[in-house]
C-alpha cells in the first residue's frame, strides 16, 4: 500500500470560468487570483485560452497569463486551443501544456471552430505533430455525453471519434467532458468504463463536469468509482451563462476538496484557502458563481431535527 | 427480469421543510400545495408534525392537515413524532403513518426531547406497543452521521443504537439521517453496508440527506449503489435554516427525479409538474430554497466551449 489514495484537480476557473465572465478582469487581477488558488494548493489549472480575442475579448490577454505563470514554476499550466493555428501562437507565446478541444457533436464543433469533427481531428493530429519535446497535450472532448443542439450523444459516437484520436497518440490525457451537465452517473460510469476498455493505451482519462442540474459532484462520485482520477473543476462553481441563470457552471472546485476530503482522499488542496479564493472570486463584476461550500462554511450552525 | 429500476421517494418538505420557514404559511395553501405534489405524481409524503406549537408553530396546524390528507387515499402520508406521547395525539388525530425520530447524538437528543437516546429508545418501544394494527412505523435515526455539536458520529455508535430499537420491532422502515449534510459518499455507503448485512430482518432502510456542502444527490447516489432504495427529499431543496443562509436544506426533490430519470430508473413522479410545485414553493415568504432544476430548466441554453 502506497498510503491514501489521490485524486489530482484541474482548476479551469481562470479559463472556463473567466470566459463566462463579461465585464473584463483587469490582467493583474486575473493574476493574482491564479496565484492565490495556486498557494492554495492548486497544482494543476487552465489558466488561459488562445483563441480569437473578438470572440473572446476576456481571453485576449493570454500572452501575458502565459508570461506570468511562467514564473511559478510548481504550476502545471494548461492553456486551451481550439485549433493548431491557436496552438502555433500559444507555443510562441511559451505555452508548454496544450489543451486541444473539440466536439464529437458536428453541431457543436461546426459553432465553436466551422469545421465537421472529423475536420477538427486532422487539425488535431498535425497539432500533436507540432509539439515541441518539452510541451504536453490534453484533448478536451466536449459533448461527450450530451450537446446543447441535439441532446444526447450516443456512446458509440463517442468512441467512434476516439479511433483516430487516440491514434494519433496516446500519450495524451483525454477529458471526456460533460459540456452542459446534462449527464448522469449511470452515463458517466458507462462511457468511462468503455472507453477505458477500449483504449488501455491512453496515458490518462479525465472527467470535465457541470453543475447545471446538481449532479456536479454526483457524477465526478461516479467517474472516481469506474477508476478515473483527475477532474476539472472551477473555484466558486464559475462557468455559468450570463443569459442563462440557473444553467450553473463547472462543479465547484471547493464542494469536490470537501468531498474527498471526507472521503479520505488526499488532495493537497487547503479547503480554507481555496473557499477565501472563491470568496474573491464570487465578487469578480458579473461572476455567475455556484457550488455549496463557500457559503455553507461559516454560515452559523442550525440544529435541524432530522 | 421484472422491468426498470425503481426508487421510491418520500417528499419531506410539508415537514421538514415547512418547519425551517419562519412566517406562518396558511393551512390552505399548505394543503394546496400537498395537493399540487401529489398530481405531480409524490405517493409518500412526510406531511407534518405533532410536535409542541409552542416550540414549533408553523406546525401547530397538524389536524387539520392529518384530515385534509385523509380524503386523498392514494397518498401515503406519514407524520412525525418526537415522543409516544405525540404519538398518541396524532394517532387521536387519524393519522396511520408514524414517523418516529431519536438522535444518536446525546447533546442533540438530549436538545429535541430532553432524552438520552435510551430513554428515548424506552419511549420508542412504547409507541410500537401502542399502535393499532391498521397502521405502520417509519424511524428516523437524527444525526446517524454527524452532529451539530459533537460532530462525525462513530459508525459502531449507530449500529449499537440500533440493537434494541431493531429488537423493539424489525417491521419498521429506518432512516438513516444526515441531518447536518456533512456525510460523504464513503460514509454513507459503509454505514448503510453494516446496518443492512447485521440487520437483515429490518423491513426497509431509507436515507434522509441534506445538500448543504452540496453532496445531496452524490451521497443519495452512494447509497442507491449499496442496494437502499427509498430516499427523503424536499420540493425546492426548502429546510435551509433562516439563520444560516449557506445551510441549505434537504436535498432538492427534483434534483433526484432528474438523476433517477436520466438513470433510467422509475419514479413515478411528472418533473414538470413537479418542477412548478418547486416554484410555488419557492415563492413563500421565508422560504429558504436550494437545488439546481428548478432554476436550470426553462433558463436560455448557453453554448458552452468544453
Amino acid at each position: 500500500m502506497s498510503g491514501a489514495a489521490q485524486v489530482e484537480i484541474v482548476e479551469v476557473g481562470p479559463r472556463d470560468g473567466f470566459q463566462s465572465i463579461g465585464p473584463l478582469i483587469p490582467t493583474p487581477t486575473k493574476i493574482a487570483l491564479i496565484e492565490q488558488l495556486h498557494a492554495a494548493g492548486i497544482r494543476r489549472m487552465e489558466t488561459t485560452s488562445f483563441v480569437s480575442a473578438s470572440a473572446l475579448p476576456q481571453l485576449a490577454d493570454a500572452p501575458a497569463i502565459v508570461a506570468a505563470v511562467a514564473r511559478m514554476p510548481t504550476l502545471d499550466s494548461q492553456v486551451l486551443v481550439p485549433t493548431a493555428r491557436h496552438a502555433e501562437r500559444a507555443l510562441a507565446a511559451g505555452a508548454r501544456h496544450l489543451s486541444a478541444v473539440l466536439s464529437v457533436s458536428e453541431r457543436h464543433n461546426m459553432g465553436n471552430v466551422r469545421r465537421t469533427p472529423m475536420e477538427s481531428v486532422a487539425d488535431y493530429t498535425q497539432m500533436v505533430a507540432m509539439m515541441p519535446a518539452d510541451a504536453s497535450m490534453r484533448l478536451n472532448l466536449a459533448t461527450s455525453f450530451d450537446c446543447p443542439h441535439v441532446g444526447r450523444i450516443d456512446r458509440d459516437a463517442v468512441l467512434a471519434l476516439l479511433e483516430p484520436l487516440v491514434a494519433a497518440s496516446a500519450d495524451v490525457e483525454i477529458a471526456l467532458c460533460d459540456t452542459t451537465g446534462h449527464a448522469d452517473p449511470a452515463q458517466v460510469r458507462g462511457l468511462f468504463a468503455a472507453a477505458a476498455d477500449r483504449f488501455p493505451q491512453v496515458r490518462a482519462w479525465a472527467f470535465h463536469g457541470h453543475d447545471t442540474y446538481g449532479l456536479g459532484a454526483a457524477n465526478v462520485l461516479a467517474a472516481w468509482d469506474v477508476g478515473i482520477r483527475i477532474f476539472d473543476a472551477a473555484v466558486a462553481g464559475l462557468g455559468g451563462c450570463p443569459f442563462a441563470p440557473g444553467a450553473t457552471g463547472n462543479v465547484a472546485t471547493e464542494d469536490l476538496i470537501w468531498m474527498f476530503d471526507h472521503m479520505g482522499v488526499e488532495t493537497g488542496i487547503d479547503l480554507q484557502k481555496l473557499v477565501d479564493a472563491a470568496r474573491a472570486v464570487a465578487e469578480l463584476p458579473g461572476a455567475q458563481v455556484g457550488g455549496r461550500v463557500r457559503q455553507a462554511l461559516g454560515a452559523r450552525a442550525c440544529l435541524a431535527a432530522s
